[in-house]
């Protein structure tokens, strides 16, 4: 009986992620530091992260980095994750095409986030950090970061949005079960979280807030670092295992992708998935490949942004990046795609984007999670609401194949399940879920406020 | 570097469902009608059941079944599951003993369950039955059926007891998301709930209750038929796909089982794990292997029931079968393993007990969920409250190797995740967990009122 899934022996499973940069046409734009607007300094960078993943961060010549062994053992904990075939979804659209999905959604904390929670837990303790803080939204990331800590013995302090915290009880338990602390933000533990608490008790929190809270903690302590899930360039390329494996199945599978698709919040997911494909397409081997970002219309960063310094995190006491922007001041409307809701974006993808090399799409979110139902009824995985966004595009792209009649390869990149979500799918069965408006004025008063850089 | 996990290609999944009957020692007691008291005849059965599964129920002969292509094809949605090495609690255990587990947690339901709603999905839709109910306390077995009748086409109907529909939304959402209907019980959907409805409107449902109302549908309609999820000859068949893929996966990982461990409910989880491997002690082949079923202390039934006849449902509507009870009245503590709240036994395992292949043994919930951190904290998995049971055991049984200094080979029957159950993890976390005194008196009583068979 023919395969629906490919499994990559764990002998096989890549040893190296794959850093794009030595690959680029041309390099990324400097990263500023946020005060004196210069090109960040090593020092800089090191008060929040490990030396490694900031050599990690500048790298442009080594193609290929190794894993450690360490990471690579927590790696084996639930990796290579699976190749399927969506032969059932074919079936039921009547395409030609072809539909393959990587699904990252198997592990213990359900997610693609883990692949770089362990990687930057590991390089924390290596240096003798033994305490790492973060924020979470939703809690996807604060969930992968509590289960590295647990894995490597580094103490984990996540500051939850108090909305999240109060909303969605299971991610912060789950958090908790793998030993981590959690609070909600804003917190009296920091300045600008007491300052907060004073003028407004009952703040429901935001992410750029709970990032300012995890900042200030880990600046001000010599034992703490900072912990980021998305974004910047070393998160990027400890995602690339997904790519790297999947290069490994579809050959097992006989296949290679026409199309990548794939939803880009900071966008570490679904480059984890294209960087290791795109050297193909830069190289002149596979010219003709789309890669298609998908995101919500609410925060349509890439569609409807400008290409400019800002700001990566909404108080400004991060690095300026080159990033598309909706502003560092634009809070999008509440869609249930939390990891969709950044401002700006990974500056890989965008100097991709700005280089020819990739596509985006906006998409709403009632035509997302119609295509999460399709594809729940079909193959049966109840889908986050982030890659939902990548279901529809795909769907989108093998229903044209219909029409023309063309085999396409569709490979699709799913991030994880939508157990802690199931709220949102209520809402679409019972027809009480709604998109929003086109957030125009909200996104100009946001890119009006951009950072003034020479 | 050594492998923690073994795939299997999907190229080398078993194609038979091992049936036990046919090596059993002495044959299983008969099924008798809960009516005449006779034995069950094939047209008394085949009101709720598909005859496939009839036939399967009472085979003794075959020793392997084959599974139909429509299964199978269904099964590669995810299956071979992945067998582990638990590297990681063992080094936190500092033993000897090698632990493996397979793990059933990472399909579409999140348990072992769909492994026999498929098929009965697809023999029912055979046989031109397009319509199941049945009935779901916490909601797993629900959830299986709802994505089993989303793969094959059939319309079912899940009667939910009322309390867990209210507290558990999530699950309830998950099983309209694959379409299913799924009603709180009681009912006004039937008479018997239309009858207690008018006696007590606001009455929480019991898992009895809920199966008095699917059978009283499938009994009044044509057109449908009941499902049911545990504890039967025919469900026990379809799980041994577990135990079968894990022979194959032990020959890779070159190990054998010296002690298997897992939770029993209605006993279909480590059924399908154990009996592909019992039968090699049976044979005398593996004299000395140890088969260890775990039970709360509140449900003790193996090991504080009696082996008698008695109903399988609550309210005697069902088939009477022989096996140790607590008295089908019997309703037990709130402990949160709802899958392990059952009065009595599957006559396989109660059969293979008496005959002393099999050992039983009996945890207080707290001190599962101890054992469900510790597992969490070192291999990551949040596991159910039910296989949160054999982790204890599977721990207590490594650290015993520890004192003896033996390097035993322990298998865990693992069921599946806990992402549903984290208020349960938050009430052991904060000190809330309770144990409950061993219910002696309703256990008595329960007893007193076992049906009089000749």
């Amino acid at each position: 009986m023919k395969r629906a899934m490919w499994f990559l022996d764990q002998r096989e499973m890549p040893t190296h992620w794959y850093n794009i940069q030595a690959d680029l046409p041309e390099p990324l734009p400097p990263t500023l530091n946020p005060v004196t607007k210069e090109p960040v300094t090593l020092e800089f960078m090191n008060v929040l992260f490990p030396i490694e993943c900031i050599k990690q961060e500048i790298n442009t010549t080594d193609r290929f980095i190794e894993i450690p062994d360490e990471v690579q053992e927590v790696y084996r904990t639930w990796r290579p994750t699976v190749l399927h075939r969506a032969y059932r979804l074919e079936k039921a659209l009547d395409t030609p095409a072809k539909i393959f999905y990587k699904y990252e959604g198997t592990n213990q904390a359900g997610s693609h986030k883990p692949n770089t929670a362990v990687a930057q837990a590991y390089y924390n303790k290596a240096e003798g950090v033994r305490r790492v803080t973060t924020e979470t939204g939703a809690g996807q990331w604060g969930s992968a970061l509590a289960l590295a800590g647990a894995f490597f013995g580094v103490e984990v302090k996540v500051y939850m949005v108090r909305i999240s915290y109060d909303q969605k009880p299971y991610r912060r338990i789950a958090i908790e079960t793998w030993g981590a602390k959690v609070v909600p933000s804003p917190s009296p533990d920091t300045k600008v979280g007491r300052e907060m608490l004073a003028k407004w008790p009952d703040c429901p929190g935001s992410l750029g807030f709970a990032i300012s809270e995890a900042i200030e903690e880990a600046v001000g302590r010599d034992d703490t670092h900072y912990s980021l899930g998305s974004v910047v360039n070393h998160v990027l390329l400890h995602q690339t295992i997904i790519g790297e494996e999947t290069r490994k199945q579809m050959v097992m599978a006989d296949a290679y992708p026409d199309i990548i698709v794939g939803c880009i919040g900071g966008g570490s997911n679904f480059a984890g998935q294209f960087l290791p494909w795109i050297r193909d397409k830069i190289s002149g081997k596979k010219k003709d490949m789309r890669i298609i970002c998908v995101e919500p219309e609410s925060c349509p960063s890439v569609t409807k942004g400008v290409y400019a310094f800002d700001y990566g995190d909404a108080c400004g006491m991060g690095p300026i990046i080159k990033m598309y922007t909706l502003g560092h001041g634009f809070i999008p409307p509440p869609v249930h795609a939390g990891g969709l809701r950044y401002h700006g974006m990974a500056p890989i993808i965008c100097h991709l984007h700005k280089l020819g090399f990739i596509e985006a799409v906006a998409v709403p979110q009632t035509k997302a999670f119609e295509a999460g139902i399709q594809f729940a009824r079909t193959e049966g995985i109840i889908s986050g609401p982030e890659p939902c966004h990548n279901l529809k595009v795909a769907i989108d792209e093998a229903l044209k194949c219909k029409e023309s009649g063309e085999s396409k390869t569709i490979l699709i990149a799913h991030s994880g399940h939508g157990h802690f979500d199931l709220g949102a799918y209520d809402e679409y069965l019972s027809g009480r879920l709604q998109d929003y408006e086109y957030p125009r004025e909200a996104i100009e008063k946001a890119l009006a406020e951009l950072p003034k850089v020479e």
